[in-house]
């Protein structure tokens, strides 16, 4: 596997100057004053210019939850048990946790990757398995040396991009689970931003201060441990975690084939942001949906120069806030598809 | 009319202290983190108390663009000339306006009252006919004297009340249009909340510099010359709108039917504050969609303690940013009815 693995896979074509210019003129015809529908305007250009199509359509949208568990967690860096990340999958599966909930009000698809639960589950259609030899069940515990090894990491990294592959439609939402998963997340903040750790760590499923502090701790060492780590597939490797990996597999498999990247939250941002590192026009694929209330998830979207639709003061991931800002992406369609110009409509244009 | 007119309306009663435990005990039993869904939480406990019932649920939602001509328009103090007005109604009668493509998407119910257009409509089933006697074709203009008489004003007020008491369902999203209609907007936020003028006045439709500097000298005459007009009613007759005094009244009958209120942008917030000026508890009814990029809306937001759920740069009104946001309101529904608990789906609590 390692010897044919590529870091990158090639970029689907982004739409050039003369489409952005006959969009914008689409837009500005709309009867509305200049720019007045804001961000949903910038969002129907974006959708244009990925999709390379004056008018954009958002086919057969798929989330995907990459789930796994984290050897950190051991630390006592959460305020959940692990075990709460199996349970979580049967609660996807069963369709009672919030993100198969918003899903399901909007027509989003949901799929969940197995990605090293620790745990095995039963066949289910909405379940595909994506272990990885020898960490079957999780990460090493970080703190204490790498987290994967290369070979490991770069399995995760193409299941997630197998997956992506064999799902239809034109529209990727980035979910996720994992107990101690803000851990990794921040750990990759650190490490790939350069922000002081304390910017990065945040209370994670609901911390209380002395929990904050230890956590603190804890990724201060695995830091230290995995000092070398630094270019971006060795950090994600050290510090990171399966469904991260997989994660930016699958970012990189959605922007080989030109389908629209959404965002959700603290975690999602940390696999974007690796497949970023090393290919920074990924980000013009991505729709970041929301600014979470997790430590750091404000500053790393401005790091990545990301202007998120939503701040609904969320902090749960699995792609929920992906899923809220969904409709967004459909009005913005709507509005280059469906509104009517100034003189289809017969209304008079600005005074001179 | 004038000697039965009632300035308000009793209110339906909202739930109490033992409906919010119990519904905030509901929301802390469901699969996530302790308050990890955020403001779509607050809202969800904000439906539920509107409606008295520990499951919300949206019915038959009804928009209403209130739409009226302003005779301030003859100042000069808008991007666009006042022929705009009809024009957009008829837009929004064949579905070809911004509200209309949004409310389509999310199966909303569009309703445009012509609550004193310059223009005569054709008979259309989703357009009212709200005139009233001697301003059928616009207020008079506020820069010379009051933009309606007290009898005016409260004929408005009823045909907003009497209006939505015809329609079925129990959600009213709130829309307005009409040339000019910022400056009243404006006038109202300067002579209810004292705030200076020049926080109060913005660019509306696309005014440029010179164009602002103009508009803020008329309002500035407007306010001198109507000096005396400064309780709610008498301010709403003398600085407002036709269309702003049918919004009051349509957000007094919601309340007092026990409606949810969803509030759009900058006009639509100066009707709520007249009726809140009235009767403060009617701001527990409201949501707030979206903070505007008109000037003077986030402020004015804040004098009424509103936390909008958006704030995507929209300065468009028609109850655009009330339909954009309607989804939120859904899905908080869905929520409380479709997540599991912790105790239904088997999933472990927090560590002690």
């Amino acid at each position: 596997m390692s010897t044919a693995f590529q870091p990158t896979l090639p970029l689907a074509p982004f739409g050039d100057a003369a489409l952005r210019e006959r969009v914008q003129a689409a837009l500005d015809a709309k009867t509305k004053p200049l720019g007045a529908l804001g961000r949903l305007e910038a969002l129907a250009l974006q959708l244009a210019l990925i999709q390379r199509r004056e008018l954009p359509r958002l086919l057969q949208p798929q989330l995907v939850v990459f789930a796994a568990d984290h050897g950190i967690a051991a630390q006592g860096v959460s305020a959940y048990p692990a075990a709460v990340t199996p349970q979580m999958v049967l609660n996807f599966l069963a369709g009672g946790a919030a993100v198969t909930v918003l899903a399901r009000q909007h027509g989003i698809a949901v799929t969940v990757a197995d990605c090293g639960v620790a745990g095995e589950f039963d066949a289910h259609p909405q379940l595909r398995r994506l272990k990885v030899d020898g960490a079957e069940h999780g990460t090493a515990d970080s703190s204490r040396g790498p987290a994967l090894t290369a070979a490991q990491c770069e399995a995760a990294i193409a299941n997630g991009r197998r997956l992506v592959a064999s799902l239809p439609g034109n529209v990727l939402l980035l979910g996720e689970m994992g107990i101690a998963n803000t851990s990794a997340a921040a750990l990759l903040m650190a490490r790939l931003t350069g922000e002081p750790l304390t910017l990065c760590v945040g209370r994670g499923t609901g911390l209380d201060d002395a929990g904050l502090a230890h956590k603190r701790e804890v990724l201060q060492r695995a830091l230290a441990v995995n000092a070398e780590a630094d270019a971006p597939l060795q950090a994600l490797a050290a510090l990171g975690g399966l469904e991260i990996a997989s994660l930016a597999g699958a970012v990189q498999q959605a922007g080989s084939q030109g389908r629209v990247i959404v965002v959700d939250g603290f975690i999602t941002t940390a696999a974007v942001a690796v497949a970023a590192a090393l290919q920074p026009a990924l980000l013009t694929r991505c729709v970041f949906s929301h600014c979470s209330q997790e430590t750091g998830h404000a500053r790393w979207l401005q790091h990545l120069g990301a202007a998120p639709l939503l701040d609904l003061q969320l902090r749960l991931g699995e792609g929920s806030g992906a899923a809220l800002a969904w409709p967004l992406l459909e009005s913005a369609c709507r509005v280059l598809a469906e509104m009517a110009s100034f003189e289809s409509a017969g209304v008079s244009r600005r005074s001179p």
